[in-house]
């Protein structure tokens, strides 16, 4: 098995290079060997400089790469041979004249169009190579002496399968100071309890602050933007979910049963089916259309207990979620419109596209009847609809068979970790199977029923989630309008509490979420206490500050701005707040 | 059975006449019959005007009498000792004079201090009388004849069992063109589904409105009256419950238990051992107390498919529910602001104490210790500080035995619908049980662990009962701030479609929710249908507001304040929805 592994993670780490040299053809790619639990590719970049946001970008082009790619083939050659070929690269040289010295043959391997220099130890074919990822990103000495030049390190790993995958970028995320299950707790935002049970995470003050912002902030978005927001039973009866189609699919998942009286009541996985109860409890017409169906929509799936992660994979949740029910000929308005809606809510929380974020085209299986709706035309159109929205927004997408819903395709919207793990964020899935089985119709212009079109939609996903991936996006420094407590006002002593306590209370009038440090402590303990819980500003009173009517200013980062006026400060916070700023 | 209730029905008008009687010294009784489903009694007011709003007041003199009463003691006289005792009562001589003339004898029955003239038929005893209701007022010309007097008729009912009166009520109610569940159909602000279950309302866009600006209402409210606002997940295992001893007491009303791996959980009947989990989730001083957690919290109670009443009463509700974990010594003073909060926020929704609501101090049994914790102590005391709460608040309120939670005394804010039936809406509870199961302590200044005192309330109660409560209220004509649709407009003919439509983007940037009415019909019909959709404000806009820039205005009721400017319009409206004025 380590074999297999080393090979993989050996072959894998050619892709990279030969992805570094596709998006940099200057930069010089130097050794590439396999280490403990993956391997890592060392390159001169020249006068390019990467960073880590660069990794998303990096994968892409491997991704892309890879399909041209089939055995590694070998070839032996001279030094004279191999030097003629690696001129460009100083680094090679040096390896070729070593191995030239050694008295070592001189092996090449190719794969597609790129050669490396290499002893072997590959894959078969380049086609087993699947569940990768790049890790991080580091600076080391040519050989490993700091008087040779300073190369780029690419870290990376590989398994045999997405699961394996997932299970080692899991470990290495619970490990690492940035996982939002760490920074949770130290920052107090939700805790666990055995007594209430696995996945259902429960949402501090200071939690439920960040959950309350995000919600206010998106319904009111979307009530802008012509969605109507409502409010439907989290449960409902099982004969629901069947004629929907969810039951068979998601029964695995689903919680069991509740029998009562002569009703079996179920906890829905999936809000559909009741905003399709909404739309059908009244006749429209055409001059209605658009109807969007807005809710933040709690939903139950009993996720198995061991892929229970934080936040991000619980078991209980809510969704920001919304149904359009739209004419066949609207639907790609709609879709970019929810596209637009999506990119801006990004935008607002500080997640940038093809950084944080990239997009996906989550195909169906023509062949696979029993997984998706049979209805080849219906799958070629919706999917052609959806692959034109994505191209006209001028965004880097990659398509992935077998990932639709068993009803439509869909948009995935992947949201890139720290770790490099990608989860599946926000969705946009078009919808032909729903109105046939839910009968969902609208009269036209000519007085004709017709059959609606369904786009479901996530806008800013769960809204657990959503936080888990900003605690870690921000490492706990939320922006100001997300922070949990605004500003700390710190007395330098005693005797300037009461000027504190007037302080806060002009604070709190204004909306403004503060706290005042009144223990007995010294002024450096409370600063360093205010930083470590990540409180965005500070005012630091003393009788200076008191007797000018002044505050004096520190941000979270350390810089102070110096005695202002209250009235001046928060002026000014007020408007990082009302324009949900990104400091 | 008649003949039973006929005479529970006639005892009860007795006691209407003396507590009128009690009331209004100068009124003076005349005849008080019994009819189909009740009775009725008419009285001379003289100069004193009364009106539906003065029924409590009138029931709960009959609740302070009643227990006085024994039997009604027959009496015969003759006429002339008759009219003697009946002097100053000029309809009463009327009727002597009648029963003289007609040669049949003349009897009286005595209740306590109350004499009048009767043919008989009462209950053996006055306490056989306990569930009453007056029902409404009318005018009534004395013997029916549009010569006499108007006379002011009190309608009531009674029967031998709460449910039984209940039953009634409810079927009155539906009956009811004020009835919630009519008002919401018309005005589009819920639906049921069959699919989805019986109890488990829908609530549309429209009635989504009104629960989000009231949720949003009382969490900053809240909020500014420093507690903390929380989310915590609705279902939790079953042994939860068991510690906190609901289960036994709820079970009944419990969904059933989903057993999935090696968890029983259970979805919840009551919000409080979630937030007992967050306050022993940290150790807590003193210094922070009193720690104030809230929730706009999902419920789950499986009530008999029977009892099911529209929003009123439902099988998963909202309750703006908190916990108050505070020093014993501390407790008066927290109770002393929850009444606060509660009665601040009756009086925006427009609820008047005395009127629309009371209070009911709700008592434990010493003697059953099945339903009570056994702990006469704590009882004592915690009783005694509610009433002590009570009696300064200067307010009418009444005590019932046997109406406490299982943990201990609470104050009931009851709730009067129209129907004349109550409800408790809110409440505030003492509890000096779960403190104990749930070890809740705090550490003193002492330095020593000491335990802490609940305090359980609702402030606006379950939103969804609310709601109805606001519907029947207002008879669907929402104060403006929680109105679903605040602006209608409407267009005289197509023409004006433009200059429509250009002030619509105005209202709503401005945030203000509004429609535009571009149906081709005559500008009556569009005002007939904006009143029945009692919509707050119309805007008629013709050539002639478009040429001027003007908007004409006419209100719900019909009055027109003429052309004005849009920006000024929008100016009064903004402060009407900020203020939460009630017009």
């Amino acid at each position: 098995m380590k074999n297999v592994l080393d090979n993989l993670r050996h072959s894998t780490a050619h892709l990279l290079a030969a992805a570094v040299v596709k998006l940099w053809p200057d930069a010089k790619p130097t050794i590439g060997p396999v280490i403990e639990n993956g391997f890592y590719y060392d390159f001169d970049m020249g006068k390019v400089k990467i960073s880590e946001k660069d990794l998303g970008k990096i994968e892409e082009a491997m991704s892309q790469i890879l399909p041209g790619w089939d055995k590694f083939a070998k070839k032996e050659v001279t030094a004279t041979q191999a030097k003629k070929l690696f001129k460009e690269n100083s680094y090679k040289i040096e390896l070729i004249e070593e191995l030239e010295k050694s008295g070592e043959g001189i092996t090449l391997y190719k794969s597609g169009a790129f050669v490396d220099l290499c002893r072997g130890g590959h894959v078969t074919k380049a086609s087993e190579i699947k569940y990768f990822k790049l890790l991080s990103l580091a600076g080391a000495y040519w050989r490993g002496s700091e008087k040779n030049k300073m190369l780029t390190r690419i870290y990376g790993t590989a398994f045999t399968s997405k699961a394996e995958l997932d299970k080692y970028l899991d470990s290495i995320e619970e490990a690492s100071e940035n996982d939002h299950r760490k920074i949770g707790k130290d920052l107090g935002l939700f805790v666990f309890s055995d007594l209430v049970g696995k996945g259902l995470p429960l949402l501090t003050a200071k939690g439920s602050t960040i959950r309350r912002e995000l919600e206010r902030f998106i319904v009111d978005e979307e009530i802008k933007r012509g969605y109507q927001h409502v409010y439907t039973p989290p449960l409902a009866k099982t004969d629901l979910y069947k004629k929907s189609g969810h039951y068979p699919y998601y029964k695995d998942t689903m919680y069991p049963v509740m029998k009562v009286d002569d009703e079996e009541l179920i906890l829905r996985p999936m809000t559909c089916p009741h905003h399709f109860m909404l739309y059908s409890s009244e006749v429209h017409s055409y001059r209605e259309l658009p109807i969007r169906i807005a809710e933040i929509a709690p939903q139950y799936r009993y996720e198995k207990s061991g892929e229970l992660t934080g936040l991000i994979r619980i078991r209980m949740f809510n969704l920001a979620d919304a149904h359009i029910f739209t004419a066949p000929e609207a639907a790609e308005g709609e879709i970019e419109g929810v596209l637009d809606l999506i990119s801006y809510a990004n935008s607002v929380m500080g997640l940038k596209k093809g950084e944080d974020y990239r997009y996906r085209l989550s195909l169906g299986d023509r062949g696979d009847a029993k997984k998706y709706y049979k209805d080849d035309k219906a799958w070629d159109k919706a999917e052609g609809i959806l692959r034109k929205v994505l191209k006209a927004q001028d965004v880097p997408f990659y398509e992935a068979a077998g990932e639709a819903a068993f009803y439509g395709p869909k948009i995935d919207v992947q949201v890139r970790k720290l770790s490099g793990k990608e989860e599946t964020a926000f969705t946009v899935q078009y919808d032909f199977v729903m109105p046939k089985r839910f009968d969902l119709k609208y009269i036209d212009k000519d007085g004709k029923e017709k059959e609606i079109v369904v786009i479901h939609r996530a806008s800013i996903g769960c809204l657990e989630r959503t936080i888990a991936f900003l605690i870690e996006k921000y490492h706990g420094s939320f922006p100001l309008w997300l922070s949990p407590v605004q500003v700390k006002v710190l007395p330098i002593t005693e005797k300037a509490l009461k000027y504190a306590n007037s302080v806060y209370l002009k604070l709190k009038e204004a909306g403004i979420r503060t706290e005042v440090d009144s223990r007995n402590e010294t002024l450096a303990a409370k600063i360093r206490d205010a930083q470590l819980a990540k409180v965005p500003y500070m005012l630091i009173l003393g009788p200076k500050e008191e007797e000018a009517s002044l505050v004096s200013v520190r941000n979270r980062l350390g810089k102070t701005s110096g005695a202002v006026g209250l009235p001046k400060f928060m002026a000014d916070i007020k408007e990082e707040i009302a324009k949900k700023i990104i400091s």
